[in-house]
């Protein structure tokens, strides 16, 4: 690629934080090539929503190139990365075209994690992608129409047991959602099984859910999700996962539940972009593969390479920052800053600090837990807060509109419209 | 299956011929059976505007469950039928299980027709489902993105290249969406490629495109085409489909294009269940493998079995009905009254008439054509009068708001914001 006057930077990731890096050197005069595997960006934070049918996919991503059309000095590449090649300052894709670029910001984000049991991922799908969400939609849907054909009362019993692994919010959340759709949603839908004795159950390793908020607001949860009917299992750990079923400990007992549906909200991992990283600069990476940057989300000794969002380690105050969109939004805006003030030969930018505006999960309808500034919210409040931030942080005014009056709708008929079962016919 | 008191009706097909005839059985007191594969009805006519990004696939879909939930004789069953045996009254799921009915009524209508090329199928999708729709619009963006890496510009331009076989109703409205996108929503989305510069390619092998319209609208149609940038070839037949090219002959002369695209709208062909009719009754079928039925929709012979919708073949007026949903609609309708009459002992109804309520295309904002009561409209009339059309038939309040809502984003902004590259990765 021939080299301009103007630097080139290049984003890999069109997640939280690679857009809001590229959204906030519009001003910059440097030219930016933005590279992602998909042509959108995706609202990760209502991802479970699509999976429970209460939005559809369209409504919570919007195309890259749309998003960025005003930008004209930006490029949107679709393609996947192979290789970053540090010295060189290259990035090969996986077509075998070179990008150089004089700064470099990774913000490819995190995987599921099996704790190397990569094998219970067919038969535990986690939630990461627009697949991910119809393909556990497809599955949470098939269950009770199976159970509707099943009629051998204790095989209807096993279909309809859902178990959801892992406490934290994406946890909390689809097993509040199925709870709604059990108890709620599918009211009246089927003849010959009652959604409502469906038996949701939460797995957790720890000692409470939530645990990243204060336990009173775990408690709060723990009483939101029984009222949809969720069963919280704490201090659990998940042994085997087969087509069948899922083999749990607690303490020294161990249980087999029968269940044809078990979703993984377990753990995060590391994008494969940050061993090569690690290969490439030395880096070192945290026990989830991420990469421990500089105070100033740079590579130590390659300070051309930021990484920022889920993929970069960062501890503030003797703590890991929290894997979340904020973090991965003050990053790319930080960065951003950081590029255009060293291109501008200005003295460098102070250290990141990540500045927590609150943190809050959703149970179900009227029902969401809130952690703001040092105050505790639950229930009805709480549950506007958790409405109104993450309306307003969809990136397409559309998509505001339309989630708007989709979530309006199913306030008040509890439906939720978005229920196909789609993909892989049987 | 335990045979209780009241008759029990069974549907095979939950379009809108089988839908249309268990909502208007609710009054009767039989016990009715909806079979479908899948488990939402689909809103086929808007299908090519989720193959152009335009509508999410859950906008015109909904579960068949929840539009039926307060029948509550009525129950639905997910399940594919792999037999149906006239003598016994029974039909067979794939899973084993058996119905038995004493009314059925079959309505599994049609699927693509490749005219003996089947291999075809795999380089030149057709429009009939979901997930057809999906993967439409994944090749059509792709092939967007791939030109935007190109640096070859007759590359290029053979990627921006896409061929739609067939002039009928769906394959004009797909040729004129494609137009559309190519010259106004894309337009500032990328950097290295003009997507105005798209060649859209319309083949028809008949004289004019819509030939079951006037010939004025016809011309009309293909104005409006060429005004979106569609160029539209009659009397041209393809001859072979690879995956880089088509080749089509007009007259003598063979031509052969470079493509990645090909979208196919061309022809249908019966659902298997039609020649397992065939071969269970003796009823003839058409050369589409449609079957052919008596004046009441019932199969010679076998006046139990009734098959409605497209899959059905019947003159009226020396010329067979048209395969569009309102044929479909009405033919539902009559066979609940045929049932519900013949259940009451009533006289049997007159032979059922199709009503034409006129027909309708859109090429694009603003361009339809309508033909309806002996009046032809064209331009914006004939759109709006689309519109309305297209929205009062959908199914579900919450999906006509919604596709209001989006429908006049699109319009102001020329967007179609449902542009998202899912399923498979590359």
């Amino acid at each position: 690629m021939k080299k301009a006057q103007s630097p080139h930077i290049v984003i890999i990731g069109g997640g939280f934080g690679g857009l809001h890096a590229a959204q906030n050197l519009r001003r910059s005069h440097a030219r930016i090539t933005l590279i992602d595997r998909r042509n959108f960006h995706l609202f990760q934070p209502l991802l479970y929503q699509v999976a429970t049918g209460g939005l559809s996919p369209a409504n919570i991503a919007a195309p890259l190139r749309d998003i960025l059309k005003k930008h004209t000095h930006t490029s949107v590449l679709m393609g996947e990365v192979e290789n970053i090649n540090a010295h060189l300052k290259a990035v090969t894709l996986k077509d075998g075209s070179a990008v150089s670029y004089d700064y470099l910001v990774v913000a490819t984000g995190v995987t599921h994690n099996y704790f190397g049991h990569d094998e219970w991922a067919h038969y535990a799908p986690g939630l990461k992608t627009i697949e991910d969400a119809t393909e556990i939609r497809r599955r949470v849907l098939t269950a009770f129409e199976a159970a509707e054909r099943e009629s051998d009362p204790e095989k209807q019993r096993d279909l309809l047991r859902f178990v959801v692994v892992g406490g934290g919010p994406t946890g909390v959340e689809l097993a509040g959602a199925l709870g709604e759709i059990a108890h709620q949603t599918l009211k009246g839908n089927f003849r010959n099984c009652n959604p409502s004795t469906a038996e949701i159950i939460l797995i957790q390793a720890g000692e409470r859910i939530l645990e990243q908020y204060p336990a009173p607001l775990s408690v709060k949860a723990t009483q939101a999700l029984n009222s949809l009917g969720v069963t919280v299992r704490e201090k659990t750990q998940v042994i085997d996962i087969k087509p069948d079923g899922i083999s749990l400990r607690y303490g020294d007992n161990v249980t087999h539940l029968k269940t044809t549906c078990v979703l993984w909200a377990a753990g995060v991992r590391a994008s494969p972009l940050a061993a090569i990283l690690a290969r490439e600069t030395g880096v070192g990476l945290d026990r989830a593969g991420r990469v421990q940057v500089n105070s100033d989300l740079t590579i130590p000794g390659f300070d051309s390479i930021y990484v920022v969002g889920d993929l970069a380690a960062l501890m503030q105050d003797g703590k890991p920052l929290p894997g979340v969109a904020q973090t991965a939004i003050q990053e790319g805006r930080y960065v951003a800053r950081h590029i255009t003030r060293r291109m501008q030969g200005l003295p460098p930018e102070a250290p990141f600090r990540y500045k927590d505006l609150g943190s809050m999960a959703t149970i179900g309808r009227s029902l969401a837990i809130a952690y703001v500034g040092g105050f505790k919210f639950s229930g009805f409040i709480a549950w506007l807060m958790w409405l109104f931030v993450h309306i307003m942080y969809l990136v397409e005014f559309t998509n505001r509109v339309l989630v708007f009056i989709q979530w309006g709708w199913n306030y008040f008929t509890r439906n939720r419209s978005a229920r196909l079962i789609t993909g892989e016919m049987n």
